[in-house]
């Protein structure tokens, strides 16, 4: 692959939030799925865990969950940023086809613990680098990844039934967009420009 | 680009410990720097922090904190474990020519606080993503990149001295691998196998 393919794939990988409704096929989750088991991972720890959520009652009760979070944090913008906030309209959890709840298995086997000692955030870290593994992938398959986190993990871990150590990372709502732009949403909606990465030195 | 290209990055993607050390070029400093522009980021908080350590006595303080470190978790293991562990041979700072320092600001103007009330530990999570986008980009100029977390933060932020808000993620060693393999690090040195990555369902 040459720079300029991965220039491109990551310029076009998007923060998605309106989704076509059709299902996703079973091969492309399968993609998906493998995705994921070549992303990195502190001393191979390998801590991510996905849980598929297509019940609807559960996604009703999840939906209802960033909502009230959602409330919660429209509280402490001004009002004309609160009403910003809510255009953005976040939540593809409505429509999209395919959505799933991302954990971190805090008290991992794999791994014997290496490289985590003295940061064991670095199993969140992996679960991070997983997640975006996942997203490239889904976008050469012409799928777009809308990743909610304005959510309360122990609710989440409470309604998904999780083992106790597992730790709530992110639900991902998944499928094809509703239309393809090359602005970002929140450039669109006025959010927040891009400010390029510096490095500093020493 | 096509599945399987990107396939093919995932997989050649690899966390490289044995460095040559000629010189990483400046132009392709410039693509590293700038991959890190095109990664994700909860809310657009863009809360990674980069800075690039040449000084030759600030790597050596780094490497002596690492040592330290590493003799530190090597206790905890049994001893034909502990020399596995030493047989990784972790440290990429010997010979890596481009050495770089990632942390988090944790209180970033930009974004406005978007989606991460609930989750403040998504602004680790976006850095996370943008370390994993510039270690695809080192791929594709045919670098590779070790990740060493093996490292107190504390020591690592006041080594570098940064601002009280930065909170270290890690140091990374960039160079051309000394040696081209499709068997992982860890895997040859009989350390862990990967899992493959299953999905439960709610």
């Amino acid at each position: 692959m040459t720079p300029s393919d991965l220039d491109a794939l990551l310029t076009w990988r998007r923060d998605v939030r309106h989704f076509r409704t059709d299902p996703v096929p079973e091969t492309t989750q399968e993609a998906l799925r493998h995705a994921m088991d070549k992303a990195p991972s502190v001393g191979n720890a390998r801590p991510w865990r996905v849980l598929k959520v297509d019940d609807p009652s559960l996604r009703a009760q999840v939906r209802a969950e960033f909502v009230r979070c959602n409330r919660a944090a429209q509280k402490s913008y001004d009002p004309a940023t609160a009403e910003d906030y809510a255009q953005l309209k976040l939540a593809g959890i409505d429509r999209a086809p395919l959505q799933l709840a991302v954990f971190t298995e805090t008290a991992p086997a794999a791994g014997r613990g290496l490289g985590r000692q003295t940061m064991p955030q670095t199993l969140e870290h992996s679960t991070a680098m997983a997640v975006h593994t996942l997203w490239l992938v889904a976008r050469v398959h012409g799928l777009g990844v809308g990743m909610m986190s304005i959510l309360e993990a122990a609710e989440i871990e409470r309604l998904c039934t999780v083992p106790p150590s597992w730790r709530f990372f992110s639900y991902l709502c998944i499928g094809r967009p509703d239309f393809e732009d090359d602005t970002l949403l929140l450039h669109r909606a006025g959010w927040q420009e891009n400010a390029q990465t510096k490095w500093g030195s020493r």
